[in-house]
């Protein structure tokens, strides 16, 4: 009962915080920002002692180095979090803006207010740095915001949530416009996610298995995106030499990332002029290819690919790849087997590019280009607080216009209606 | 498991049949909504028939008037479900539309394209005007539909629905772009909103139960709207015979529909002067009028209010009144008891206007206008499909572009990321 008390309370004090921050001008949201960077920098020390305890206690557990770099602060990284901080105060103010405004034939004028969400959760796992940079990303937005983190981070989260929580209170800011559950209790999250009375949506980032488990609980809207199963399709009208540069970068330049490829599709006209190009360059890179029966008579040598494979999101240097017998195959493929992330057709043929465009169901469909541009700040939005592959309200990298909602304004002038 | 694997069925055809609507073009939807149009009219007969069934059906089982009301279909009930389909064909096609295109420092020209949101769900009671109102909106935005009424109309809907099927067909449109599930079985509706792999929007129209049920039970978003608990306040800056023209409106014009007030919020330096003049009118149309200690000082025969009463959406010719010590207060009240629908102030000041704009957390937020306004056809949409109190993807009035969302299109001439 202490647990749901306490996560209550902090909820209920975020809600009326967000009547607040609704209010605050981009000036005051802008010192915060000022004052928790310097704060950051300032408190280095005190944030790496607490950060050792973590660490000390991860090793004590026996995690994984993979999972101990995660969670591994020094004096560089706490600086990047203080510089991430000050580079949202050059952004624009998503709050506040009327668009829209019509007059109707009755005079009244009707417009959309771009106005902050209210409350968001953001559930998370060990990077202390998510602390920061959603605290920052929520408050130029104007909402209030609950942290929940890892267990193995708490420590860490507790010091840069500390330092954090005096910048608001030193601008003159209430209560309740930052909180961190500190309640490192399993409960706590299934607790939290039922609170759909006081929070408005949930951004989890994390692992498959978070999301899963934070979709599966939650009685509040959830924006976020599972995988990245991503796609280029390289058309018989397709630059070859254009095809296999791009493919070879969303493959092989960071294979760990969502947005790097899994997937290459082939149009049957050009494979066997395509696949040697691309392959050398791959193989040489230590690409392991997996290819359809085509590709498969093409190059005797390699591995068959299983209907498991074009469903898998290696993160990884293994590639797939079937030869399509025309575009709507490609299509049908990344229908089946998408994640609704980023899909790529290389082509020099308008009406193939825009069947691709209006058919795969994406957030972000590219020409000519590589999928690994899905990036918040390749797209020019600044930061970003995460990539989502749902449909309803926000798609692809979501920054902070993505934060905000919209509420309709009437302007009358004693209009009633009959 | 038969009920399961035809839903099964129905969604897998509905998710297939979406990727063919998206790609197409506004004048053959329009020739779908004209053939549909017509195809009522002259199956009028058909459709009473069906409908005369239900009626028998529902008085035998001792339904209410009202909900006999809602369900009778008679020739002009049936010319206006034509005439409805026939006014979207003139309403522009929200798809394909490609806005904020910009250029990255790169050269990749980056846009938002508007595209359909795939496969929306519909469930509601027993009107059967919804079954081809929604399926209209659905394919003139472009999304496959799949519709579930009530058991009481199901004879209605069916015969409303084999006619709008036959157009789709008519117009050469694939299977699956309208479904209708004929199963009165209750766990349908359990069945259905579990299907969150093909189906991407649920939008229930009907009951606050009926909407409680699918919101507790789905596994894909929803769009909802549960209650309207509208308020006016009348601040200290009002006009007062303004304030008096447009309180009347909200509460007496038509008190049961969702964006008619059930409580007035009196700043205290007016009130004496305010309330003689408004509660004059409305008693005298015949509003119950259930005040606040302040106000039954001033008018020792009124009823006091109840906490209840505050949170209370009559739908009825009743009034909650509450004097207020300031616009803070008002915006407290408003944001324990509203439901975030559409609320009112009347006020010559414009910082306080103003205030109540920013920290009024609903839908549609009036200036010196009667929140009766809150409507699709009144906010210029052309048709809704509902009012959303939802903060997320779409709030207010929902027309066509509410049924949409976006996609990034990314355009290149062989960008790779570095």
């Amino acid at each position: 009962m202490k647990l749901e008390n306490d996560l209550l309370k902090i909820a209920k004090q975020a809600k009326i915080a967000s009547v607040y921050l609704s209010n605050v001008s981009t000036d005051l949201k802008n010192k915060v920002l000022f004052e928790a960077a310097k704060g950051l920098k300032e408190n280095t020390n005190l944030i790496l002692k607490a950060n050792k305890l973590d660490i000390a206690l991860s090793k004590k557990a026996k995690q994984t180095e993979a999972f101990i770099e995660r969670l591994y602060l020094n004096k560089q990284r706490i600086e990047k979090m203080s510089d991430d901080l000050r580079a949202l105060t050059i952004l624009t103010d998503p709050v506040g803006e009327i668009n829209n405004m019509s007059k109707r034939p009755n005079g009244l004028m009707i417009g959309k207010m771009s106005v902050p969400l209210g409350v968001i959760g953001i559930i998370y796992e060990s990077r202390p740095n998510v602390t920061s940079d959603c605290a920052g990303l929520c408050l130029k937005s104007g909402n209030a915001v609950i942290l929940r983190g890892g267990k193995e981070s708490i420590n860490s989260n507790i010091a840069i949530y500390n330092v954090l929580s005096k910048s608001f209170i030193l601008c003159g800011f209430p209560h309740g416009c930052i909180n961190l559950i500190e309640s490192t209790d399993r409960r706590a999250v299934e607790n939290l996610l039922g609170l759909s009375e006081y929070i408005d949506l949930i951004i989890p980032r994390g692992g498959e298995s978070l999301i899963r488990m934070v979709v599966e609980k939650s009685k509040i809207p959830v924006i976020k995106h599972y995988k990245g199963n991503c796609h280029i399709y390289v058309d018989e009208y397709a630059d070859l030499s254009m095809a296999e540069k791009i493919t070879f970068n969303a493959k092989v330049q960071r294979p760990a990332t969502c947005n790097a490829i899994e997937s290459l599709l082939v149009h049957k006209q050009i494979a066997a002029k395509f696949l040697p190009l691309v392959f050398k360059h791959l193989q040489k890179a230590g690409v392991e290819i997996r290819g359809c029966k085509e590709t498969v008579k093409l190059y005797p040598g390699i591995k068959i690919v299983s209907e498991q494979d074009y469903a898998t999101e290696y993160l990884d240097l293994i590639l797939s790849v079937r030869i399509v017998k025309n575009l709507s195959q490609a299509i049908e493929h990344i229908t089946l087997y998408g994640t609704k992330h980023s899909e790529a057709i290389i082509t020099e043929n308008f009406s193939n590019a825009m069947k691709f465009f209006k058919s795969v169901d994406a957030a972000c469909v590219y020409l000519n280009a590589s999928t690994r541009f899905t990036d918040g700040n390749e797209f020019g939005l600044g930061a970003e607080i995460g990539i989502s592959t749902d449909k309803l309200h926000a798609r692809g990298p979501m920054g902070l216009k993505e934060l905000t909602t919209y509420k309709y304004v009437v302007i009358g002038n004693g209009q009633i209606r009959s």
